[in-house]
């Protein structure tokens, strides 16, 4: 190992916080290998768009090579890393290690169902493309099995949508979802009336849109019942199961029962052996590196970072892009032998979320908008946010054309069980 | 059963020409009931671009609904059927039945091994959505798994990819994943170079595109070469395994394997028990009706139907369109008491094929064309014979955006199986 050798960064995870750690290196004197287990980087804040059949995959994800092809010093491997031998300083992948000098652990979150694992199946979360077509199989599976059956009873069960969960993903969901059921779908079946669907939107806790404020709590809370979204607040789901949930000792059968209620770290912190929050993340010191291994980062959902007040930053995208820019310019200054960066500062850029097509709420350090205006502004800062990733007017062009178009093609039913009407 | 009961129409199918069957009887005093398995209307000639990563499955694909939402005598229905009851006149779904009056039976066809049925895991043919996904994720993982491997004879086997059939969909699979090693894989990868992955198109008979004139089969492989496409013609595949195929002896290794061979009828035949021929097509009269059931027709890849001059129809879709329209002007002329139409006679329109995405050749009646015009013309034809299903305008923009952008959210990786890498 000569002293000529160029340091190896391994970058876990290809989401903002890696994908923006890899581009921070691109000029710096390293070799990178950035892996993940997708083939795409993924913009997860339109997510529930594809869930709820308004963009298709290929609208929100890219693959990961096109986006650095151009970059040299970056390979890019498709594979899933399972633990990491601090002592050797590798990262193990299946039989296979990938020896590192410096690694960055960027590996997001899953859901949490707080000890109740055993209602995953009957009410999945959305954190990858595959949740979202299959989320978007079962809503549009719903609504076809209604149409054919001749059940009352069954009839209702189908038509019936449970969100759990109101931070801003489960309001969009089910925003979008009562609007699929009154509006894009109205005119397609001749013996259901979609618009008949009741949405429900349970949350424990008092407020929609916790991380809020109050006033755009309220606003959020009236344009969901606007688009005819029943909200239960400080209603805690009980039981899950085939049939629907019981809400506060409330039977509310149902085909359909989406998870928008919690979400845990990956487990890279046990990987490192850090030392890791109630939810799983990291805590780590103030250049983002693990406790007494200062070539170990962690960075995004997996990690719990404190801002200069204390407050624990959120887990949100413009977070996570700003960690993997931090973490670059820290591996940078000690490759490059210069004085390292102050301690990470988080810049809030404000609170977004959307409820359907014509209103969102939008919280911005100095300003609070509603309405429509917040919904093209939330557009518009989305599409800023994508700089580094894609093209933001091929971005802009595509959103606006699937928004123009109401993206019918969207609205594929695939996948499915082999032998069933839904499959192939 | 009163002499004012509307009339019922019966279509399982909603490719070309079940789609058009039902549109065709948009103004005629009958109930339509359109059942198919799946609940979006396919594009069949464009299905090779989103097996070879060019177009999204959304770019091709609508919901039939969507497309029939207008049309109020129109009841659509996802549901797979099982076979026919002559006797009682109904259409059998599971456990249910469907009483028809008239019944269309537009089914499509399915891949034919020739006796090799257990070569299909390893060889996946392409008629479905899901046929196209999952050849595209074994295309890209292939490129994957050789950039990670250190085994060099599993790096070529990874790298060889073989296509069975030369045909048209042989033909644009081939140029297309020559294409994609060569030019829009390029710059991807680190520790292999794309470009130099084999792609080979195995024929069993003495040319290419054997439907067309040998001026154009001979230009096909000319522009297949110039890809790098190995041509192999007048060999047959004689064994076909995981590890790849045996082409008249020879061993290919490879771990993409793609089938465009041979089609056979759906078993559309069978349910009604007609006669039919060696691919399970069914004979039909010269109104598309089945032997002695004048109110059953058959139509497009599921039937057999000779022109005027005794020649076999092509299994094509604009085949199968005008034998939709056909169809619907008989029911009409039936339940309108009206003289029925002349006898079902095709009106060709050409062959297209395209090769790769600068060149294609184009055989229509009256005129031949090669070349880039030629790929341009086929482009302009396409979206021309999408009217009556979507607006050519969206789709013309749709297709000009991806090809311009060179799509890059196409190439995703989806699906797989739980626990890989390649897998959520």
């Amino acid at each position: 190992m000569g002293a000529n050798r160029r340091q190896r960064v391994v970058i876990v995870g290809a989401g903002f916080a890696g994908l923006f750690a890899a581009r921070g290196l691109r000029r710096v004197d390293v070799e990178v290998t950035l892996i993940d287990r997708h083939n795409y980087h993924l913009f997860q804040p339109l997510l529930y768009q594809v869930a709820t059949a308004g963009l298709a995959p290929s609208d929100i994800a890219w693959p990961i090579r096109g986006i650095l092809s151009k970059q040299k010093n970056v390979t890019v491997l498709l594979d899933q890393v399972t633990g990491v031998d601090k002592t050797t300083g590798e990262a193990l992948i299946g039989d296979s290690k990938i020896r590192y000098d410096y690694l960055v652990l960027a590996t997001g979150a899953r859901h949490a169902y707080f000890g109740h694992e055993d209602w995953e199946p009957y009410a999945p979360g959305l954190k990858s493309i595959d949740d979202a077509t299959e989320i978007r199989r079962r809503i549009l599976v719903a609504f076809e099995r209604a149409e054919m059956t001749t059940d009352v009873d069954e009839r209702t069960r189908l038509l019936n949508f449970v969100i759990v969960g109101a931070g801003p993903t489960g309001v969009e969901l089910a925003g979008t979802v009562a609007e699929l059921a009154r509006r894009t779908l109205a005119a397609d079946f001749r013996r259901i009336d979609s618009r008949s669907a009741r949405v429900i939107l349970v949350e424990a806790g008092p407020r929609v849109l916790p991380a809020f404020s109050e006033k755009m709590s309220s606003y959020a809370q009236k344009a969901l019942t606007r688009l005819g979204v029943e909200v239960l607040l400080e209603n805690a789901v009980t039981q899950c199961g085939v049939d629907g949930v019981v809400v506060d000792g409330q039977d509310i059968p149902s085909a359909t029962v989406l998870w928008a209620a919690g979400v845990a770290a990956s487990p890279a912190g046990d990987w490192v052996g850090a030392t890791v929050d109630r939810a799983g993340r990291v805590f780590v010191e103030a250049d983002l590196s693990v406790s007494n291994h200062p070539n170990i980062f962690v960075a995004g959902d997996t990690a719990v970072v404190y801002d200069s007040k204390g407050q624990v930053v959120p887990g949100i995208a413009p977070a996570a892009k700003q960690q993997g820019r931090y973490i670059a310019k820290v591996i940078q200054s000690r490759v490059d032998g210069t004085a390292p960066p102050r301690a990470f500062q988080y810049r809030h850029t404000g609170n977004l979320a959307t409820i359907g097509r014509k209103s969102a709420v939008m919280e911005l350090p100095f300003m609070r908008m509603t309405g429509l205006v917040a919904w093209w502004g939330w557009g518009i800062a989305h599409i800023y946010f994508l700089i580094g990733v894609r093209s933001p007017l091929t971005v802009a062009i595509n959103w606006l054309w699937q928004y123009v178009t109401y993206s019918r093609g969207a609205r594929l039913i695939t996948g499915g069980r082999p032998g069933g009407a839904d499959s192939e």
